[in-house]
């Protein structure tokens, strides 16, 4: 595995490689990550991960400061994983001016869920990829459904400014008690770990009740809202929209999404369901 | 010459050309244009040009609906150059969305100038450019500086971006008058075309003082206003700007543009000249 540090080099390596899948990660990789290389092997012939802590997506009084950085273990991860380049740009090499002058603008959506509590972030994860897609010019990227509004911004930044990459969605990978990987959860102390389990459990309840024949998705936010405040969780937000697009679900739609976001202590934990329903 | 109607033709035209140069035009072509295309075709091996009037540039009240359509003429002029492949999509096809949901945001540049008079038009042209270099993928792209805030921005983006496109800037060409060639001067009534020339004789005296020593910029800038203004000409702006960044120019800048743009009746022309000082 060729670990690469500037632009230059990685595009000079890109031209002797064809066929190429790209993972772009901020690092601390675990298997959720692993899982994304995979995939991007099935995919190409050549798999390049880039790890970078970006900046652009952290707002003021978020953890980029303390955000894990671990890159000799996530090389030897990647490099037994078979992965073929490593693409790990510094600061400078990203955003030499002194701001970012150009960004890819999201619509409104970049506001709701998750962009209510951290603005611009959504601008930042946009921009920052678009410039990732630039450097390397992959024919495929490989993105986890874990960061469901992510993959839903990617995706139409990808579709409406015709960028000619192919983008994956990726299972969210699961511990055994069901709480999804991330690499938020190493913050958790063992009594806040024991507990992340509920997010993912209160979003299964409020899937059943709808798939049970609930439609009153209001009251169902809002239960399930409460549940996690009762146990000490500070709630963003649990929301139920459709599937793909994340507009507002409509009585009718038939591929839902719950979606939570919540804090433990200082850990803001992102899950989500995909679902369906029967006609 | 093929003429290429969707996106899916040009990328599949693309993957058997190397060594791209790519012109993107509104159409309606003249002797300026056509000096892009040779400059295009000097650059890379073949030639892609666009024709698409983008409504995404031009404001509520402005020229859209107007704007001079002669795509048969356009044709045979680029064929005549020996250019290999016109694209010219339909609104559909590059406006696939109700709107166009993601956007290129240019910084406050785009507010200036030009911009401070058309609201949104940069936005409209990093976008419609971003997708043009997402479809056509050149390997090199030709823009005059008869625009030349709109050439600071595309090579402001492709820079900030990491848009893997070298830009070449292309000299104006001018009537033997010295009137800038644009689509726009046929809306010029015969008096009206006797008194265009005067926008870039203002700017030449702007320079030619400027360069004969006087610094005081914002005297020049007035008094060329007015030269206009009692001519009978509505004046957006006349401003002496630093070259290349179109930053105010500051005492000991040595390399500068004066940019003019002024209105003759219902028609708005732009006009500019770099110039240096020497020490």
């Amino acid at each position: 595995m060729q670990i690469i540090r500037t632009i230059e080099e990685i595009r000079q390596w890109r031209r002797s490689h064809d066929s190429v899948a790209f993972v772009p990660t901020m690092g601390n990789l675990h298997a959720g990550h692993l899982a994304l290389v995979a995939q991007a092997k099935q995919a190409e012939r050549h798999t390049v991960v880039s790890i970078f802590v970006n900046r652009l997506q952290f707002g003021q009084g978020e953890d980029f400061g303390r955000y894990p950085r671990t890159l000799e273990a996530d090389a030897e991860k990647l490099r037994a994983a078979g992965v073929d380049a490593l693409f790990v740009p510094d600061e400078a090499e990203l955003y030499p001016r002194v701001a970012q002058q150009y960004q890819v603008e999201p619509p409104n959506l970049q506001n709701e869920l998750c962009g209510a509590f951290r603005p611009g972030h959504f601008r930042g994860v946009a921009t920052v990829v678009c410039k990732l897609f630039n450097i390397v010019q992959p024919d495929t990227a490989c993105f986890g459904k874990k960061d469901y509004q992510q993959l839903v911004v990617i995706q139409g930044m990808v579709d409406d400014l015709n960028i000619p990459v192919r983008i994956i969605p990726v299972d969210t990978g699961r511990a055994t008690d069901g709480l999804a990987l991330s690499s938020r959860n190493q913050y958790l102390k063992p009594e806040e770990r024991a507990e992340a389990p509920q997010l993912y459990r209160s979003l299964q309840a409020v899937a059943d009740t709808v798939r049970g024949g609930s439609r009153d998705y209001a009251a169902l936010e809002e239960q399930a809202r409460r549940g996690l405040a009762s146990r000490g969780w500070q709630v963003d937000y649990i929301e139920i929209r459709a599937a793909g697009s994340l507009n507002t679900a409509r009585v009718g739609d038939k591929q839902l999404v719950v979606l939570g976001a919540a804090r433990l202590g200082g850990t803001r934990l992102i899950d989500n369901i995909e679902f369906s329903l029967e006609d």
